[in-house]
């Protein structure tokens, strides 16, 4: 195989009780990812469709994750390059940089005849994360890659677990076209929380992961609560109270916050629902006058797809 | 029926990482309890062997729980006489107050031929736990009347959830005699947690509710971790860091306090291992010349049994 065509999918992160834990992978939207052999060894961007995004390798998300899996296999000198048609907007909350850092990744593991599992694919990626965000973290790049929903036990060691998705779970997006410095969203958090939101928050991402065991959608729903980041982080976000309010309203299990804003995610149990919601959720920004993008999908249990 | 016959198991709370939401049930040891009806309302306690506890009905855990489990149903004039045989110790860490509070809500609601469903009964019996430690909680009392693991995702409103046992799941508990005050062991416990903490704890307990499901003993160890609650109290336990190392050593899954102790325990994936442990924990009592109790029970997934 010379040249792989893949659909890198959104992603998003936390879901309400599982901050820094937990991750989703969605259906749509995602960019399309091109990657070649070359006889340069090293990365090249050749092409970037859709955003202005650095080319130079060193500052764009996929070259520098590509290039960490390629200083794993030393002795190689292997060349690749890739082409990017960006469809999920930087800045939104849903894993647009972990799309690109968990693409070229994958096309380059699969060109090379896989000599990495999906699972050990995840540390290479994550420096694509660095790069984008200053920290290392795998909770939007594990459910692009893996699929489903992710839970991250552990960084030190990395320790990845692959969780079960309800058939009929679907989930609504809106992306205010608002911007959430990711410097804000960090500093409003506090070091500590009191032990009684801890268990609290704890409690209910226990009974969501056995919620996804056994497709309780009703348990599922008495879970998605986050009472320690949500109210923090929601006052960057100008309409999340009313469009939570609206989504819950319009039969949503939960909404929340997808990764730290400014898109925001409910979750609802059928096709029907989870376009009620979207309508529901953008006449709020129509109202407010905020330009958005909605997306509906379902919950993408396979991860990155080769087209 | 006039009267019947139960087992009431003795239980472990916490499962570290699992602190006031965890908790699991035991197949030994346990209290024998007597119940029959009786002519004269309410409760009468007539006979308690084994520890000497107190036998009027509002000083009495089971009383207690009987009496709300009455109360709850007014317009009956019904009344039940309670033997209890206790075989596990008051204030040893392993619900011995929850065995017999709900022993007791289980056998009368037998007797009245069920108007409630097993978990309608925890609210019942949480009352004996209030009077036992001052505190509303169903750590103890909901394992021990549904059986397995349980978590208590919230108590406004009560919300408990039966998780699955791997089959081989064994406990080894060691119960130090010393007593550890209820007090005491509040008291050390801090308000505040660190965020990075608390994040560690629920990734912990999102993934040992993965291995319950999955029956995988490795993610079970790999999440028996608790850097919060432990560190604290188990300075209360004097030889409780190498009664813990012990059993890692010799094959547990993970071990730490049962409840607010001093019991402790460990959990491993078969019979020999956890004789092994019990071996090499009563070591550690006998050189400190502390006596001991020492139990090796496979996890009860079937809660209170009717003899």
């Amino acid at each position: 195989m010379e040249e792989i065509k893949l659909f890198c999918p959104a992603t998003i992160a936390n879901v309400s009780c599982g901050f820094d834990v937990l991750g989703l992978c969605l259906t749509q939207p995602g960019d399309e990812m091109i990657i070649r052999k070359s006889s340069t060894p090293g990365i090249q961007i050749t092409k970037i469709g859709g955003h202005n995004l650095p080319l130079a390798t060193e500052k764009n998300v996929a070259g520098v994750a590509g290039l960490a899996l390629l200083n794993n296999l030393k002795e190689l000198k292997a060349g690749f390059e890739i082409e990017i048609y960006k469809h999920i907007k930087p800045g939104s909350g849903i894993g647009s940089s972990a799309a690109s850092a968990a693409g070229a990744v994958f096309g380059i593991n699969q060109l090379l005849g896989e000599p990495f599992s999906t699972k050990d694919l995840i540390p290479f990626a994550m420096q694509g994360e660095l790069l984008a965000s200053g920290a290392l973290h795998a909770d939007n790049v594990a459910p692009a890659l893996l699929g489903g929903f992710t839970l991250v036990r552990s960084y030190e060691p990395l320790d990845v677990i692959k969780l079960p998705v309800p058939d009929q779970l679907m989930a609504t997006v809106i992306h205010p076209q608002l911007e959430v410095k990711t410097a804000d969203a960090r500093s409003v958090l506090k070091h500590s929380v009191s032990l009684k939101s801890a268990i609290t928050q704890w409690g209910n991402l226990g009974g969501l992961i056995s919620a996804l065991y056994t497709s309780d959608y009703n348990l599922l729903a008495r879970c998605l609560h986050d009472e320690i980041i949500e109210p923090l982080r929601s006052v960057l976000i100008p309409g999340f109270d009313e469009v939570k309010k609206t989504a819950l309203a319009h039969g949503a299990l939960g909404s929340g916050i997808s990764g730290s804003g400014p898109s925001i995610f409910a979750l609802s149990k059928d096709k029907e629902t989870a376009q009620k919601i979207a309508s529901a959720m953008a006449e709020v920004y129509q109202k407010f006058e905020v330009d958005y993008d909605i997306h509906v999908s379902k919950i993408n249990g396979d991860g990155i797809k080769i087209l």
